[in-house]
């Protein structure tokens, strides 16, 4: 059942982005060529399919449209990947076990594409099929869970000034919260403003969102270590080499799964007012944590 | 008159982003100090004045809360010429007379300076101070002018590939049209927008821009040529050095000042219907076109 959920969001948000990027034929090719290769490499679109299971839990139905909104959250998603890949950055070759944006097409062009997938999303933000004031609740949102302040940027500085120092859990909660759980966050309660949640339900929505986010980052640290770049599709190993301020670098493996377990089920009873409704949001909970990839 | 219109708008402009960028002290700082390193480097704030000043025509004064616009233009102007500036991309050392962001705080932290700045720009924009209906408009308009679409990272990349080629005019008129005047023409547009502007008016208000914004790139094209490094506060002579594709590269200075002023004279014209109520507008355009730097 999760599988068919997680097939069926994929196409759904992959078809969206097909439309909804420029055609890599178009004037100037170079730009949205590179957009493209780093879109289109295969993710699972986690972002999309929590967005769109969300809206789906409170509207009842899947709402027309909302696979454009989870779009645009694909799209700010691989911006970030884009730069955070750069030389001057992570600077990684691999990703999704594809060459990265800058191997194929220049550092130029590969920041310029990042930037462009970030304007991109919000013009398609803009133009989204609910009303006026529920998109500009949408893009507040979507831009305070990318930005500095317990944002996804504010999580990639922390995460890039922590290399090479003893972490401390302050640190590492901090650059898991914002780099990752920020934008999970935004994905799981725009979803829900999409399809007119109250503000109780975005209120919960966003205590579930917080939890499988930083639930996510752990597992992501966790699996750096245990398993292979092949496994991965990424190099592996990489957060030991660069002494990375992670959970495992701080509690170990063992004690890094048990948090994350906890914040799982902190997760579950966020939804529990929702009955079996939550049932989706709930299964994919789980396969976050329990994901081996 | 135009002085102190210049003047206080740059005013104004200065106070708005005081408010909306964090505090330098704001964790995690880095980011912050890099963000206002290069907002506060002196700008003349032309976007915000041009947007302002077109809001006051419109509705007859300064709508309250336009500076929050016009603050919004300023960071997605200054994140562009960090991103522009980076040694992959034009590599140049100097910015309005100042150090440029990667050679203070690194590359990596100027990417995501840029990134944050044009992310800040969209919440602020989401946030604005007129009804939702004009937001999206607004947040659209500029999303496109900013775009890759005859838009400004159209216009960047285009400018890059053109480099060391012999150029030809629709290339050059292109790379102008969309790295300069496209955010010259949203920030006349969105002014219009913010102050309730009909269709009628957003029209004309376009075609002033976009004979404005291709005007003010030759000259800042002819500037770099006649002018000196100390008299620019940028390095001047780097289009030349970079064999970049521009007016005076293709028809030499004098044809292409000629070109200006038949373009001077196109954005006055769009606006004649405005009367009086334009003289601001016609003034700031002759700013733009006749200015020595």
């Amino acid at each position: 059942m999760l599988k068919v959920t997680l097939e069926q969001g994929r196409e759904l948000a992959d078809v969206a982005l097909e439309q909804l990027l420029p055609a890599a034929s178009e004037y100037p090719i170079s730009i949205h060529r590179a957009m493209r290769h780093s879109v289109f490499a295969g993710g699972k679109r986690l972002r999309p399919v929590l967005c769109m299971e969300t809206a789906r839990m409170i509207a009842g139905s899947l709402p027309p449209g909302i696979e454009e909104l989870g779009a645009s959250l694909e799209m700010l998603h691989t911006y970030s990947l884009i730069h955070d890949d750069l030389p001057a950055l992570d600077n990684d070759d691999l990703r999704r076990g594809r060459p990265t944006c800058h191997k194929v097409f220049g550092e130029a062009i590969a920041i310029l594409a990042g930037d462009a997938l970030q304007t991109r999303a919000y013009e398609v933000l803009s133009e989204l099929c609910c009303p006026p004031s529920a998109r500009v609740r949408i893009i507040k949102e979507i831009a305070h869970g990318t930005g500095t302040i317990e944002g996804m940027i504010g999580g990639q500085v922390v995460d890039l000034e922590a290399e090479h120092r003893k972490p401390d859990l302050a640190t590492v909660e901090y650059i898991h919260r914002s780099k990752t759980a920020a934008l999970i966050t935004a994905s799981v309660v725009t979803g829900g403003l999409y399809a007119g949640a109250n503000d109780d339900g975005v209120c919960k929505l966003r205590s579930f969102g917080q939890a499988i986010g930083l639930a996510f980052q752990i597992v992501d640290d966790v699996l750096d270590v245990t398993q292979t770049s092949e496994q991965l599709g990424k190099t592996a190993g990489k957060d030991t080499a660069a002494e990375k301020a992670t959970y495992p670098a701080l509690f170990g493996v063992d004690e890094s799964l048990k948090r994350a377990d906890g914040l799982l089920n902190q997760a579950l009873q966020s939804l529990a007012s929702f009955g079996t409704r939550a049932q989706t949001l709930n299964d994919l909970a789980h396969f976050l944590v329990e994901r081996k990839k």
